[in-house]
């Protein structure tokens, strides 16, 4: 936490070492946002998770999820069967963040109409000046 | 939240093609997310914002904003005085991404406690195993 008075939590994010900051990152970021809206849905195994999220190696995909499960947002459960079978769940509080995020996916995707329509117009304004 | 049926809006943004995969990581990323947090306080100037956001380089900051201003959430104004004022403030849109961002980081500093202990006992159990 950073320097002066009352940095009360918003600073908090604001302040490049928080940790905080990572662990923001490990849930809004390109693959950890995907995993637990993924796992908001249903349990997954691995390799069912990297079907669901389309594009994801598999040394991401395994980074991803270590870091989530360290950050508490998500249990690995092996179940010792043959072959041992490893399945991925949100904790409760994955959970919220992943109904927090869903929120923002939904409004995102809910308006990118306006989204393409700006991006458009910037794009015509960048070759005018060009 | 949905298994089959609907996917329509779900299933947009898991195709790894889809622009609002990107547009998602332009609000989300390490620098998008804390900038629209920032403009939701306040108008600022490149350099108040440079500062406001500890850590980010010239040069991301300007991409960063670039992809905001393109994507509709934030506009780019250039007040003709000596020396000329550049300001950056939201748009409706990026207002709602804002305060919808805002409520995960909310979440996320609020429940900081919980993840320090996560990650300790994370730690341990790999320490354990080495």
């Amino acid at each position: 936490m950073p320097d002066s008075s009352d940095q009360s939590l918003e600073a908090d994010v604001f302040a490049r070492d928080c940790s905080s900051r990572t662990t923001l990152q490990n849930v809004t970021g390109r693959w950890g946002s995907l995993v637990l809206i993924a796992l908001g849905e249903s349990n997954y195994r691995f390799g069912e998770l990297r079907r669901r999220v389309d594009g994801v190696s598999e040394r991401m995909l395994s980074q991803t999820l270590q870091n989530l499960e360290r950050d508490g947002m998500l249990v690995r459960t092996v179940h010792e069967v043959i072959p041992p079978k490893v399945e991925y769940h949100l904790t409760p509080l994955g959970r919220q963040v992943a109904n927090q995020l869903q929120g923002l996916i939904d409004l995102v995707q809910h308006n990118m109409p306006a989204v393409r329509e700006a991006q458009a117009e910037y794009d015509a304004r960048q070759g005018e000046r060009a």
